[in-house]
This record gives structure tokens, sequence and C-alpha cells, in this order.
């Protein structure tokens, strides 16, 4: 079996050719870096993914935590896995230097985020965790919370935890019960249930740090009063001990996929002892947290992505070695059966897998540009960054959510009935692979974010900066021969994106916000197919740039490839969104009209 | 959680009002049978299924079969369902009553295995395969080996099985290396390895007997030297006891679902001791055995439409009884959440699976239904249902096992996170399913077929006829003004399959076989796609009819919810033709083009 996850020469490709990561270093801000350190990072996250994530991917599939004693027992590496992100400053990568961090922009974290999860997206959930509470805190706390919990997070000592979801609220937080009774100390009380809650408890930690979600007593209904607390599972004390803090782990979950890391449910304050600590404002929590939620997002589109990837190189590695038949011209039984990667369609199954998994990274590492960007820019030029990062988030998320799930189905397709058996691992990332539509958001209210948000706010800039930019991509591809096709087909696309939106914007009016979001699901599929031909227009400019300025020899089979995945894109995914215009123009009304007492039989 | 897995009121839907079985008792095959009795045929196999399938289905899953001390152990409860199959005659439902059957028309007898895989495919799988299997000796075979098997195989003392696959023979059946070494005892020697024999060893019958492909020696190379034989696991001799007949079971595979049945790997005449007798002719192996294996295809069919259906009711009473959220235009928190079914989203993933559940039972009863004809017709009229039923099976058994995949991924997205942990069944349905677009033949396989042979054989003939059948169903449906539109629809969609046929037959003429076959698994989702409208159109005839007849009060809510199932249909799932149709007519080979060494970055 191949031991290839991920390839460092796309990671590399994206990183320079696509997005310019050397750019950033004309900022202040990333002035102390330069190309060169952002590719040992990436060579250094991959020995680190090979050495310790990826030889037990299967390992903690076979170990699922286990709830003894109240205690989650995960796998032994854990803690290792943990003391080592930390010690290597992998939690902090994007901390500025003056606070501990290395200061690394967010494309060259991400791609290492990726290229961890491509190896064991279990594992790599645990610091990546760490690193989004902490920078929470840090954020939105006062210096003294941020003093007390954020260095044991970030040197993977305690772990971080992001406690949303209860019982009776998952999609919908409106409806959180959990309270918080301020007390004469300082700190609050709190009283709930929280279920879902990723890395919510294991001894792989000496803590564990829940970024929680509650109301205090008398707060408004609703999402506007929810408040954020910081809710340790054994509380430090003065003298630098810890103290149970009541979180009583109640239950961990058996799950589908995705079983290195437990998922649990907590009981919190049932002794009336748990102690949680207000970070910044009273009712300000769900906005606070929508700035880790909205990294998890991008988190969760990257670990999609790392999997579907990991999934290609299985299935790449089998089809070049299982022979199996003879080409549907040349069936003369005398003659040797060739490797399955000679059928077109196998091909055309790999094809598809590689247009979703760069289509998807070239996405996420856009996203995480307009990061750096925001960081480092100010006024209209700042809030442009941040406006098409709010636009794409849902995008970014979702695609590769929805499309990495076919990837790997095709490529568990790729081994036939060897793909359905663990002797090799593409039923595992099959299984893994189907939470990502699930959490951070069902991809329901993506498509509610997408549309009954994110295309209308700022009376519609973010959408507006969102055609801006594929009108410049179309123009500097039309320059390029082999790209006028692509660049034409795009723009059309574009056009039909625009009257869609148009046409449900006019069906808001009419029709009202139950018309207007009935589809909102297939608007994001549409939306999403557009933005990944763009980026894959844009990983088009970047190919026929280095052909044209003489790519090494070395290179040429990568661009070729490229340029093929490059037109299955266009050929075989373009296409679909002729379907959905199709439907999302018409006005019949049926998922609302039919009535739930008809679906009985 | 519901116990509901399947509607009786739909199985008679379709039986009765859809496809008239009762027309059937006009043939004198079938003229002792009546409508009434069909009912209790269908009422006995849901309480049977009930009874002793559906308890049984999640424990399956969780006890897995193993391989101890050479023999496959299974859940403690196969042995009595093989008996009660055999018992109730269910093994035997569609033989003539003069030999021992109840002479059911396959419609019946395929509805009820519909009913059994929808409780618990995995157990529905053993009696299945003994059917098939006994079905096979009985019509190829000689009457001594009919007497000595078949029997048993009926009454569910012995399992039969299906032995075609072997390490380096999957797909490419033509490299079949086990071979059959005649003696002068009638008998042959066999030797050589199988691989992923469903059923193919387990301590719930006394016997496994398997159907089993082998080369004799000196036999033609390719298809055309293919035999079939008998292979008992264990031998009966002439004085009815059971030798050992040298068939080791070597491994049972892991499997991501399908967990219910073992699938094992069979090491055949190590010690020189294999026997097995021929099946009809020497080299015809192939084509019988396509027998069935065609029965097996519209089996998998059924088998996923069942999964399918069994997952909506699971999640139909998920979404009637969770409560989360308020409607888009109501968010006033202090109302209370509503039903998740109340949300448009949602009752779109419900529509979604019943469109494609109700439309794959319709093209499977479709296919029983030419089965029965078939049976009680001859001359151009036979010929006509076999025809049809050649052309339709390999997208009968295609559309459901794809489509099913989609139809359960949504009943899984409708409980949120709940449907990933296995408190609830709709992650075991989410893993058993996967197993359909590989088994039987893979989905290109069945591209291949459709395209490359089916299309074209008897000069086109099969598919004149199909086109015919829509013709038909359009012209009765445009009488009733509420299937117009739809009518106009399929209409148009067939003159699209029409013309994408014609431009990959003058494909085939100009390009070769590659060129036109390159997308022939695109070519069968489209095919897919236009039947299974058709199914919905005759569905709707039959709906509107009833209502113009002035249906029962107690059926009006039952043909108002089919009737948005279909609306569905037509408005989400009919326009993915668009795409497909595009990308069939655009003549870019890249997957032809794409040379295997630019796979690697």
């Amino acid at each position: 079996m191949t031991e290839k996850f991920v390839s460092e020469r796309n990671v590399l490709f994206m990183l320079h050719e696509v997005f310019d990561v050397g750019g950033l270093t004309a900022y202040e801000y990333y002035q102390d870096h330069t190309p060169k350190l952002f590719d040992r990072v990436i060579a250094e996250a991959i020995k680190l993914a090979r050495g310790i994530l990826w030889p037990i991917f299967a390992e903690m599939d076979r170990e699922p935590p286990v709830l003894e004693n109240g205690r989650v027992r995960v796998h032994k590496s854990v803690r290792k896995i943990l003391k080592e992100f930390g010690r290597g400053g992998w939690i902090a990568s994007t901390v500025p230097i003056a606070d501990g961090g290395d200061q690394l922009p967010h494309m060259v974290a991400d791609a290492c985020q990726y290229i961890f999860a491509a190896a064991n997206y279990s594992a790599s959930a645990y610091p990546g965790l760490c690193a989004g509470a902490a920078h929470l805190i840090e954020a939105f706390g006062s210096r003294e919370l941020a003093d007390r919990y954020v260095p044991r997070m970030r040197d993977g000592q305690w772990q971080g935890t992001m406690a949303l979801t209860e019982p009776e609220a998952g999609s919908s937080l409106a409806d959180l019960t959990t309270t918080a009774i301020p007390t004469e100390d300082g700190h609050y009380l709190i009283r709930g249930q929280k279920i879902f809650i990723s890395a919510g408890d294991h001894d792989g930690a000496e803590n564990v740090v829940h970024l929680m979600l509650a109301k205090i007593a008398g707060a408004p209904a609703g999402v506007r009063g929810i408040s954020l607390f910081v809710v340790p599972k054994r509380r430090p004390e003065s003298n630098g001990s810890l103290t149970d803090n009541d979180v009583v782990t109640s239950g961990v979950y058996h799950k589908l996929g995705y079983r290195g890391c437990p998922i649990v449910q907590l009981s919190i304050g049932d002794h009336g002892d748990c102690r949680g600590w207000l970070v910044g404002q009273p009712h300000n929590g769900l906005r606070y947290m929508f700035q880790m939620m909205n990294e998890a997002r991008i988190g969760v589109g990257l670990g999609a992505t790392s999997m579907a990837t990991a999934a290609y190189y299985a299935a790449l590695d089998y089809a070049r070695t299982r022979r199996q038949g003879r080409k549907v011209d040349q069936k003369d039984p005398a003659r040797p059966p060739v490797p399955i990667i000679e059928h077109a369609d196998v091909k055309r199954m790999l094809l598809f897998q590689r247009a979703v998994i760069d289509g998807s990274l070239a996405l996420l590492m856009q996203c995480s540009r307009y990061v750096d960007l925001a960081k480092v820019t100010a006024g209209a030029e700042k809030e442009k960054y941040s406006l098409l990062l709010d636009l794409l988030t849902p995008v970014a998320k979702t695609y590769p959510s929805e499309m990495g799930i076919q990837a790997i189905s095709q490529g568990l397709q790729c081994f036939g009935g060897s793909g359905y058996c663990d002797d090799y691992p593409l039923e595992q990332y099959y299984r893994d692979a189907r939470i990502h539509p699930i959490h951070e958001g069902t991809t329901a209210i993506h498509g509610m974010d997408l549309l009954g948000r994110k295309v209308t706010m700022a009376g519609g800039k973010s959408f507006a900066l969102f055609l801006d930019e594929i009108d410049a991509a179309v123009e500097a591809a039309r320059v390029h021969a082999a790209l006028v096709s692509p660049a034409d087909k795009l723009a059309a696309a574009v056009e039909q994106l625009k009257s869609v939106t148009s046409h449900l914007l006019k069906v808001a009016q009419r029709g009202g916000t139950e018309a207007f979001l009935a589809d909102a699901t297939l608007y994001l599929e549409l939306f999403g197919i557009v933005a990944v031909a763009w980026q894959w227009l844009l990983q088009g400019i970047a190919i026929e740039r280095a052909l044209a300025g003489g790519a090494k020899k070395a290179d040429q089979d990568f661009y070729a490839g490229k340029r093929f995945a490059l037109r299955y894109f266009y050929a075989y995914e373009l296409p679909k969104t002729a379907g959905l215009v199709q439907r999302l123009t018409d006005d019949d009304r049926l998922t609302i009209e039919a009535e739930s007492r008809l679906f009985n039989d």
C-alpha cells in the first residue's frame, strides 16, 4: 500500500504559484519571513505527519475511545501528539512572535493543517481545537484569563474545546438552556448539559478547557442572550493545583467514523460547583464564538479535502498496481491484463477526485489568503477581504464536505470489492468523511447562511466583490490560448449565478422568506461549483504561466496532469450547474406546500 | 424509534394499481391465483420480516461472522431463518406447483424480497442465494443433479452460493484460473481460489452448495472456456452421508457493512480431492450463470431500494418527533420549536428519498412484470418482454444502488449529529448500502453492458421497444390534466436520450470502442433518470385514475403524498439530465488522452 497521503509539490504550487504567499513578506507583519522558510515549514509538517500521525491512522479507528470510571481513555499516542504539537509551535503557528508564536501566514498554517489531517484527521483534531479555543480566549477574554489558560493550551498540556450543542439545541442555538449565575467572586456558576463535544474529555491532556455557551440568568431570549464562558474540567487554583470543577462526562458516542477523537456528553454543575469565567461582555457570546466557528468551518473544509486527498493516493496506488481486464478494443484473452488505471472509467474516477480535491484546496487557500490580507491591511481593503471571507466561508466548508464524500466514494469504487473491506483504508475514509456535512453547521444551515445572510449583507457588497474577483480571473485567463474556453464557460456560469440570485431576491420580495430559502441548499451547491471553477481557472493561469516560462522537465508532467484535472472540471462538473439553474428558477414551491401528514406511506 | 420499515400500502399500490398483478391470472399458468391471495402473501411476508428479521437487524451488524477452527460462525438466528423460509415456501415461491413451489408471479415474490431486505438485508441474503442457486441447477443441470441438491436448498437446509470471483478475476471473468479435470467417474476434480463469496460458509446450514465457474483443462481461452459446476462443501454420498469435499474457508472479510452475512475466501482442492459436477454443457457456464446473475442484479436493486426504504421511515419518524428551530419567517425565540419536518429543507430531503425509493421500486416491479409476462407468452411477445428485461437489468441494478446511497445519506442528514452515531440505524444503512454499486457487477461494468451491448443488441430492437413503452406511457398520461406537464417533460427527455444515443453510436463508428464507451457510466446515469421518470409517470397515471374514480378518504393522503414525490422527481431530479447530456455530447476525450503517468501529484 502507498505511503503517500499528500503531494508536497501540489501544496507548494498552491502556496507559491497560485497564491503568491511570498508576496505577503512585503507587508511589515510578515517581513521577517521568506518563501524558503515557508517551504521548510511545509517539509517539517509532512515529516511530523508522517512520523507520528500517519502510522496510527487505522489503529486509532480500531481502538476507539472508551469511557472508564468517568474518564475517557483515548489512544496512548494522543498525549505525545499534543506535546509534540505544543513543543514544535504548531498550535501557535499564526500567533504573533511577541506572544510566543511563529507569526506564520494562515496560508502556511492552513496548508500544514491540511497535511496533518490528510495523515490522520482524528489525531489532528486535538491540537486544532487547542489552537482555536486559545485564540478565542486571547481575542476576547481578559488578560488574566488569557494568562491563566492560553499558554497551557498552546503547549499541548490542556485540551481546548468548543461547547455549544445541547440535547435540545443543535442547529438552533437560540434554544440553549445552560445557565450561568453570577457570584460575588467574579466567576459564574454553570449548570446544564452539552452533547457532541469533540475532544470534550480524554486522558491525553492534563485538563480540558471548554469554551462554553450559556445564558446568564435573566438574559434576553434567543441568540441575543448567549454569553461565552471558559469552563475548565479542573479549575486552576492560585497555588497552581487543579480542583475538580463539577464537569462530568456522562457519555461517549459510538460513531460511524472519526473514531480516533472522542465526542462526549457533559453534565455540568450537577453538584452546584461548576465555575465558569465570562469571556468579554455578557450576551455577546455568539458573536465571539463565531470567530472560532468560522475558523473551525475552514478547518472542516480542510479536513474534508485532506481525507479525500489521502483516499486519492490510496486509490491511485491501487489503480496502478491492480491488473484487471483489457482495454475495450483489445479483448484478446491471451494478452496480459492491464493495470486498471488504463481503463477510461478508472481514469475518469481519478480525475474526478483530483478535480474535487485541488479545487477544494485552492478555495480554502483563497480563504486563508483573505485572512492573511485582512490582517495586514486597513480600511476599505481590509473590509474587502473580510467580506469575501465571510461570503466564502459557508462555501469553503460545504463544497469540500459534500464533494469530498463523493470523491472518496469514487476512490472506494476504484478498489471494487476490496474497497468495501478493511484491508484497505478506503472504507475508513468513507466513514470518517460523512461527519463533515454535519459538524460546524449542517449543509442546510450553510445554505441559508449563504443565501439568506451573506449574499445580501452590506447591501450585496460581498457578492459584488466576489463577482469582481471572478471577472479579474476571467480576464487574466483569456490571454492564455489554453484557457479561453474555460474562461468563457466560467463567465457564462457566473452570468447564470447572477440571474439565479436576482431571481431569488425577487422571490424573497414577492413570496417571503420561506420561499426565498426553500432551495438554499441547492443554491449553495450551484455557488460552490462556480467558486471552484474560478479556483480552477486561477490554477490554470499559474500552470500556463509556468509552462510559458519554460517549466523544468521534472515539472512538465505535474502541469500536464493538472491541466487534465482542469479540463475534467470544466467538462464534467461545471455542466451540473445546468440542472441546478433549471430548478432554482422554477417557482414550484412543492417543498413548502407538501404538508407533513402526507409523508406516511 | 419507529417500527416501520416498509409501507404495505405502497407495495399494494405498485402491485395492483400500477402493474395490475391481478391481470396475470388471465394466463393459464397463474389462473389458480387471485389478487386477494397476493395480498395475503404480502401480509405474511411483512409478518415474517417483522417477526424474525427486523428484531436482529442491528444485532447481526454488531456481532459479525467470525472464522473459528475453519468454520464461519454466524448469528444464531441464521439457522432458524433459513428453516422458516424453507418451511414457509419462501425460497421456492416462484417454482411451479408441480415442482413443489407456489407458482407465484415474480412481481409478488420480488415484492416479498423487497420486504425481507427492508427488514434486514443481510439476513435476507441467505435464503435469496439458496433460491437463485437452486433455480440455476434446475434450469440447466441434469435431473439427477437437481434431485440431489435442489430440495435441500429449497427447504433451507443447504446454503446455495454463486462462486465466480477469484483474486485475479473480479470484473474480468475471462481470467478465471480455477480448473476442472474430468475423471472417469463422471465428476471433475476442481482446484483454485475463490474470493468474495457471499454466505460462502457458515454454521447456519448443514452444507454449502457452490455454483462455481471453472475451466475444464484444455478449454478455449477467455469467457468462451468457462464451465459451471456444482461444488458442495460436503458431498452427499449414495448412503445419504456427507463427506468433506476439500473446500477450505481460508478467510472471512471484515467489511464496511452488510456484516450480517459472511463474505469468504475459499481454497478449493488443495488436497486434490474436491469434486465438482458439471451443469449443462462444457464451456457454456457463463451463459448459464447469467441467469443467476441477472436475477441477483434485480435482487441488488431491490436490496438497495429496501435499505433506502427502511432508512426513510427511520428519518421520517425522527423528523416528526425531533423539535428544533422555528420556521424561517417566524424566528421569535419565545415560540416553541417546531418538529424539523416543518422545515422546507427537511421536507426536500424526505421527498428526495421517496422520489428515489418509489421510482426505484416501480422500475424493479416493471422488470419483474417482464419476467412474469415472458414466462406466460410466446413468440414475438415473449421476445419483447425478454428484450426489455435485458435492456433494463443494468439500469434496475444501478439506479437504486447509486441513488439509494444518496437517499440514505439524506436520511442520515435529517438526524444531524445523531445520524452519525449508532444510537440510530442510519449509520448502519449508510455502511450497508455502499456494497450495492460494487457487487453483481460494478456500476462501470453495467454502464458498458447497457451502452456497449444492450442498446445495440438485436439491431437496436430492445431500445426501440423501450422507447415504445415510454411513448405509450406519455400518451396515456396526457389525458390527465395533472400529468400533462410531466408527460411533456418526459417526452423531451426521451428525445434527448435518443439524440445522445445516436451521437454515441456515431462516435463508435468514427472513434472506435474506447471513445464510444468512455462515458458509459454517465450514459447509464442519464438512462436511469429517464427510466425512473417513466416509472413515476406510470405511478402518476395510477394515482390520477384512483383520484378520478373517487378514492377512499383514507387513501386521499396517500395519493396526495405520492403526487408530491412525483412533482419532486420532475422538478429536482429530471433536470439533472441537462448536465449529463451536455457532457455526453461533448467530444473532448480527456479520460482517454490522460496518460497514467500524469496522475502523480
